[in-house]
């Protein structure tokens, strides 16, 4: 058996959004008890990630430690018609993930007591992010 | 069900493959109509991911930030015996994908709008890769 | 159908230790044939990679990489009440996964000739660490 359904996560620009209430929702929309989901995001310049939900400080640093890693106007890159922001936000994406899988057991995702699932807007312009969550059980 | 294929890809040195298509066709030939589609690639000097597929200009930009970020030749690496672009080829595919899950709507995959899904080859001799291509459904 | 079982890693400290194994089991125990198989690790400071399995060289390179790439006490951290190596461990796992994908064919595990799976303890203290294999078939 096999659920699927869309979500769309409005972003207000460059950050991390905390998505794992919207995916517990698809999951129990689904019924699954025992089963495999994956979040897919349909887009090149912002990505998934599963990271420590409880000190804010963590998305913070994240953001410093890509930020230097990959600089927005790096003159490394030609790719600029979009804005500084555009190339850096598609190797963001490369080096994080663009889906995200969860396991499903006794009807609940059995994510870590400190994992959240986050999506991460690597673009600083607010953007409207559409998401396919699927469930196999 | 399940539905398996494999596809070879021959690639003619380190750069980025469109490999959309190939996978089009796996999914096609399954039949699924709402399904999840897994592409694993045998290898761990290469890789794959999910990337803008409009501007060649990404993937020129994307390949300048890799080798300057996992430079050939670092003499931080022990592993030289393959050669200079060796060691790095495994940081690469670590930092990307060895796996691309995409979601199956309606018979087709559900990529955005400028998705495309990539080989990465990361050594500089040509070499011929092995991928699994797993429909559930 | 669908099979899952938990195994869990003791670590002593920051480095590889290859699972390779424990997951074959877990496969074996599901009795797939044909299937998509997903280890998912539910910890934050630690992660998931497929690599090289012939040459330990090529985990102590992988590990200096990603020791300079991520340095422990960067000063760019705000996220430091838990040690200097708690917020490179978060950075680290977000650059490689918390989840690998394997497709099974025949029964086993379709890895490469040179895969093998690896928990990377990014902490410098010892941890157990609980994995979670789920077996769609």
């Amino acid at each position: 058996m096999i659920y699927q359904s869309a979500i769309t996560v409005p972003t207000s620009g460059r950050g991390m959004y905390d998505i794992t209430a919207e995916v517990a929702a698809a999951v129990a929309a689904s019924g699954a008890q025992t089963a495999s989901c994956q979040v897919f995001l349909r887009h090149t310049s912002a990505s998934l990630i599963i990271c420590e939900n409880a000190d804010p400080a963590v998305m913070q640093d994240l953001e410093a430690w890509m930020s230097r890693a990959v600089p927005d106007g790096d003159p490394l890159f030609v790719h600029t018609a979009e804005g500084p922001d555009d190339m850096p936000a598609h190797v963001r994406t490369v080096l994080t993930q663009t889906s995200i899988y969860v396991p499903i057991s006794e009807g609940s995702m059995g994510l870590g007591t400190w994992q959240g699932i986050f999506l991460w807007e690597h673009r600083l312009a607010a953007h409207k992010r559409q998401l396919l969550v699927t469930v196999n059980h």
